[in-house]
């Protein structure tokens, strides 16, 4: 089958080998598959992406950096056969999702970061048969492959606590803020703002919902938390209680995943804010331990999301309660794939491709 | 009167001018007050805790690192004289303690952190009459005077998240670390295991309650999480989960505050952890985002104590939910408090020295 092969720190579309699906598994059709920010990265910095991973996992990795590799997580697809033992709850030509993981024997392995099972930057792939989520009707293929990307917001939305009044602000708008945007107007959490320096990104966060949209160029996000109900110093903050006003708490999610935003945030978060990190910074970060705890500031990184969130997403696509439209700006074939990896260094011209190895 | 002037990085014993207690504010006499890590770091270093504290909260400092301070705001004392328009709740003679706090025009001055607000390495204070807790019958000014350092472990062990099954790690057991074991205890939530290079430290770990005592030098505590119930990888938290067993968090209280200390938790800890940082990290510090994301840690920067946890805190100590003696490690009088910040470097003879101006 055609397939696109990340080798070496670059992206070769070539015939591999066809797949064949153990026990288990299904075989699939790619029906469309999302181009992530992580794919960009690995291309290049695949090597540390495996030591990382390793380091977090007392020293496991399913993967090897020197290997071919055939990336794509943001897929859907369609059933075209069953390996052993299948239970057949869906059938051939059935549309489906499913998180990207395989149960090795050496437990999850995730499919596009594997040396093992390609990605959906390739014409077939083999899928868990347990994890499949049928495609609603009238749910095309495009949409919801943007299930993946918009579980990551759900589950950065959903590890923030919102138990108290609060206000969040979402810093970046690249496609984990907008899909951080997306789950918060969902769950009708808010207000929402919203901060990027692109202007194509600003129009994207607005069609999502964000009800206040700022260019950090102009001015920053920061001076406007008192407008929202936040009150920003803890000064502020106690004389607001007590006087028996509703103080609204600040709730940051951090989308951009560059050396010194952390920092940056610390210094301008109102006291006690909560920041979740969900931008994936790779490379060693400074920050002023002593400011954070002057603040209070609550930091919680996040990663992934649950199969409830996964599922809910793809729900919530379906009926309507998140339009991914705004942020598929192109598709391409497998041959493109490399054009693509280069046109999204500029964020004016797409925020998310995705591939179909039909066109 | 007589008290301890912090000047240009020495400690002088002289005289000072005498107190007039304004409105709402009391006149004591100070009898017993604790030497607090934050003391020893601010004489060497209260410009840059001045300048990060400006930092944290929008350029506002009451405290000009040039002039006289005297230190001292873990303190118990004795109700001497009232201001104009006194309430008279208590009386002249009660014993008392208080949140080191002043309400100033400006707004809340730290006694201890001030140029006005004389602290505890004084004969007399004067104190917010709003803010006065009675000691109640029995208990030692002494034992009372530890209710502000206890207060802070309170505040951190309230500030993890025990509501599902938990079981904690206290890095560092100086005051702060000793101060979340008996808090920990005293509401509870366990098992707790401990660890420090010191066997004195250890030793008091122990009297206070800790399950687990460990010496890092010996062995790593987190080699023992699986020993008090908690996975460690992702992996195996899916599995025990699958398979119905409890899975207790780990949740870990940093109570050391050197740089590289937050990121050696990260590398170590179990996936999912919370760590509570209580330990005042003075320097610029480097961390690993990529880690703590992969690992979901959520880190909560913690300082100071609510009003409420101030006053449980007194109530513990009264009601002998946390025995606050092992701690007290030697009492000077002011002639000694330049001595005692000498001996407190070494972490084998002196834990916690109190200050007695009567001594």
């Amino acid at each position: 089958m055609k397939a696109v092969v990340a080798r070496a720190g670059r992206l070769v579309c070539e015939e591999i080998a066809d797949l064949e699906p153990g026990p288990g598994q299904v075989l699939v059709k790619t029906l469309c598959c999302g181009v992530c920010g992580s794919d960009l990265h690995a291309l290049h910095h695949l090597d540390r992406m495996v030591d990382m991973t390793r380091r977090a996992n007392n020293g496991a990795s399913a993967l090897d950096a020197t290997k071919d590799v055939v990336f794509g997580h943001e897929f859907s697809a369609e059933i075209l056969d069953f390996g052993p033992g299948a239970e057949r709850r869906l059938k051939a030509g059935a549309r489906v999702v499913s998180m990207p993981i395989m149960m090795d024997a050496s437990g999850p392995v995730t499919i596009g970061y594997s040396n093992v099972f390609p990605g959906g930057y390739a014409e077939r792939m083999v899928l868990q048969e347990a994890l499949l989520l049928e495609v609603p009707n009238g749910l095309s293929a495009r949409q919801a492959a943007m299930t993946e990307p918009f579980a990551v917001g759900a589950h950065a939305a959903g590890k923030a606590d919102f138990s108290e009044p609060s206000a969040a602000l979402v810093v970046g708008c690249g496609p984990v803020g907008l899909a951080v945007i997306a789950a918060l107007k969902a769950r009708g959490y808010g207000p929402v703002m919203a901060a990027d320096f692109s202007p194509a990104r600003r129009r994207m966060a607005e069609r999502l919902g964000a009800d206040v949209i700022i260019d950090p160029a102009q001015e920053s996000p920061h001076s406007r938390w008192r407008d929202l109900g936040v009150a920003v110093t803890g000064l502020e903050q106690t004389i607001a209680r007590m006087s028996g006003q509703v103080v609204r708490r600040a709730i940051i999610f951090e989308c951009v995943g560059v050396p010194g935003m952390l920092q940056k945030l610390i210094d301008a978060a109102p006291s006690g804010a909560q920041i979740v990190v969900a931008g994936v910074c790779m490379e060693t970060d400074a920050i002023e331990p002593f400011l954070a705890i002057a603040k209070q500031i609550d930091l919680r990184f996040v990663l992934g999301y649950t199969p409830e969130e996964f599922a809910q997403t793809l729900s919530d696509i379906a009926e309507g309660r998140i339009d991914v439209a705004p942020v598929i700006t192109s598709a391409v074939g497998l041959e493109g794939v490399a054009g693509a990896f280069e046109a999204l260094a500029d964020p004016e011209s797409q925020v998310k491709v995705v591939v179909e190895p039909a066109l």
